[in-house]
């Protein structure tokens, strides 16, 4: 049983005996010093990782088990706070930073056994779709995305099993998409965001990402969402969400957008992307078009709301500590120093209506099914998109462009790998559906997923 | 039984036939007519009250009560919809709009009977603590407070029994205190703003006013507050509330501030504030000193937060008809154009964490009792105020500073007339409680009016 496996198997390998946290994890610091040049990792915390994985064998040893992510590998990106590793959310300006306190999320998973291996790249204070520190497993003169690039990369390239990213225009799934693993935004405020710094508070989200959407659904059990949690033991959750997942998409109405989310899109995306609802509805799903409210409205008011938020957030920082940011996130957070109030409160009022036509337009079905991002990953480097119809469009604009809504609504998201495009590039398909839904999310992803793999 | 009585007794009299809504609403028109001089009204719908009036007493010869509120005549806030009538929300920006619904609290009075006088003159789009347009009743060479100036005036004056204000930043509880009538500003939230004028819709409140406690009371069971819903009939509500409201302030525990609520407070209005805290602790409530935390952020916050709210509302209107606002208001909506939106994200951050100190305090008492407004009604034309300690403040700046906390953390309060300074002039006691606790503030609130009234 090697780190390429999952957490599913993994962990059942450390639940019979066959693997000792203790081996999984050498192999998951073996692999990261193997695969140092896609910088994944900010900081690897060997001491740490090797202190936590021996003393889960001892448990294990002594008859506690702590459910399916003990002695798991996570990755945890660099926003998110890990006691006694740097966590500096990839920036000059929080250099040397070492928390004293875990935030909740990793409080809870170190509570299910998983074993903290580092702290993530990110692209600088999660304020970008690139990730410049990190490659892409798939093709390393290739982006793996952001801003949660290093999770996901070490997810891809297999050196931890589980991680942690952070999501407020489509940071957990614009990587996971373009790196061929899987990322959950779950329902605004379903995880604690204590310890986690903030890009834009009323967009922000902390969220799983793993290998498999099973994998990813025992990670979210981890958390006790209140869905998974209605049954009584760290057991019975298990068993509940496999069979839950088991179930596919059967039953489930899945709409089918007939504009806005197949705009612009790179043929190769739209060609999976539309494979994937046809294999939902191979698996007993109805579909059911539907038209996509007021998505003209989604692109102003996600900036409309973000840069302002996260100048507010910066504010002290950057009037003291200017030349310590990169150009690229200085210059947004200058840009946010000059917007109006009142354009920001008629931003919040458009939120207000996209979320109450999203409502309605989700009375008639449970989930949406689309394409995660409407380009595979691009080469380092590249600024601008020109799509067929002439148009030309930022590379961040265009990743941000099809998961925004999703941020604006609080509704839950999760891209899923659903095949690759003509060169070979994993291509991400998202299923967005109702509040604290989760479950049916992962039943319309485990679908997909099946119908992606070969055979 | 005439005009001048109060809900419960005329309603107790239409009950028993001594009364009929026709001769109540005759009498009610007659005073609106005899007293137009005082402003209060800004459109009285004489034949439109004389028709419900009408309907109402023949449903009661067919032997249909609808309640406490049958046949009773209210005055409605002229930024509130009544359909039919002229609602400007007192500027000439909205002459001659007359709307062709009721908003949705107007519905719920009317359902419980209630006759709609009215509307009555608010300080223009409630943007405002003196509304220019009315005097006040105890001294018409006085200010009535505001912005819903017209409906204490009226309230206070006789003209109707029932009245609906709004409150933003005191906007129902400061011309209460000062006219010596009740206003209630319920638990944000709890009241249906659909139909209201909005000034800041992340402060808005609308509410009842009335007479009595007791009244107020009865008006507020008419909107089928979850609380007083819990009882199964109408008849079921009064009793229950009747019987609460006997109970007093017995057994509550009640904050008295040792900061911020008595600093540059006039002599007359703290000694009224403090018999009436007295009065409660003799009644059987529990005093407890509490300090109230952060109060220096709450007047930066509040403007922080309305002034933006208010320029985005008014944007279109402001740009092609400037001319028609008054210049106060157009100063301040002008003014708000300006602000930044880093520093209305940092007012809505500071709501929280004051939001958060006020839960933490609250965890020791029930409710907090304090005066309502740092002075009495002032004359008409004083613009500022000078205080022992040297300082001087803005007649409106003073009027808005102990309420408008209660609009921020979106808790219940009530002012309740409480006794009167050495001018003879009305003092206002005001009650702000846990969030859907209106039940305990009317409790307390019934004990300091009963303490006020001679004999």
């Amino acid at each position: 049983m090697s780190i390429s496996s999952t957490i599913t198997e993994s962990g059942a390998a450390i639940a019979s005996g066959q693997l000792s946290p203790i081996d999984l994890v050498e192999q998951s610091l073996e692999a990261t010093d193997a695969l140092g040049s896609l910088g994944a990792f900010a900081q690897v915390d060997v001491d740490g990782a090797r202190e936590q994985a021996a003393r889960l064998t001892h448990e294990l040893a002594a008859g506690h088990h702590r459910g399916p992510l003990h002695g798991i590998p996570f990755g945890i990106k660099s926003l998110i706070d890990v006691k006694g590793v740097e966590s500096t959310s990839s920036s000059a300006v929080r250099a040397g930073r070492v928390p004293t306190e875990d935030a909740a999320v990793v409080t809870a998973l170190r509570r299910s056994g998983a074993v903290i291996i580092g702290s993530t790249h990110s692209h600088e204070f999660a304020y970008g779709l690139t990730t410049p520190t990190t490659r892409n497993p798939h093709d390393v003169d290739r982006i793996p995305g952001g801003s949660s690039g290093g999770s996901a990369a070490a997810l891809a390239s297999s050196q931890v099993l589980g991680a942690l990213g952070t999501d407020t225009g489509g940071s957990i799934r614009v990587p996971a998409a373009l790196t061929g693993v899987v990322g959950l935004k779950p329902t605004y405020g379903l995880l604690p965001s204590a310890g986690v710094a903030s890009l834009s508070w009323s967009l922000d989200h902390v969220g799983p990402m793993a290998r498999t959407v099973h994998d990813t659904a025992l990670v979210l059990a981890a958390f006790g969402d209140r869905h998974l949690r209605d049954s009584a033991s760290a057991t019975r959750h298990v068993v509940d969400v496999a069979s839950d997942i088991q179930h596919g998409g059967e039953g489930l109405r899945v709409g089918v957008p007939t504009n806005f989310f197949f705009d612009r899109v790179q043929p190769g995306v739209e060609n999976v992307a539309r494979a994937s609802i046809e294999a939902l509805g191979e698996a007993g799903a109805r579909l059911v078009p539907v038209t996509v409210p007021m998505s003209h409205l989604y692109h102003p008011t996600q900036w409309g709301l973000m840069v302002p938020e996260a100048s507010a957030y910066h504010q002290e920082q950057l009037h003291t500590s200017a030349d310590l940011y990169g150009s690229d996130v200085r210059g947004l957070l200058e840009a946010g120093e000059m917007f109006l109030a009142t354009d920001y409160v008629r931003a919040q009022r458009a939120r207000t209506l996209i979320a109450r036509a999203w409502d309605e337009m989700f009375s008639t079905v449970d989930v949406l099914v689309a394409p995660s991002t409407p380009v595979t990953a691009t080469l380092v480097g590249q600024e601008v998109l020109t799509w067929a119809d002439g148009t030309s469009e930022s590379v961040s604009d265009a990743y941000v462009r099809l998961s925004a809504p999703a941020n604006l609504t609080g509704r839950p998201a999760v891209s899923v790998p659903a095949g690759t495009d003509a060169e070979g590039l994993p291509v991400g398909v998202q299923v967005i559906g109702r509040p604290f839904a989760e479950r049916s999310l992962l039943r319309a992803a485990a679908t997909i997923e099946k119908a992606a793999l070969p055979g």
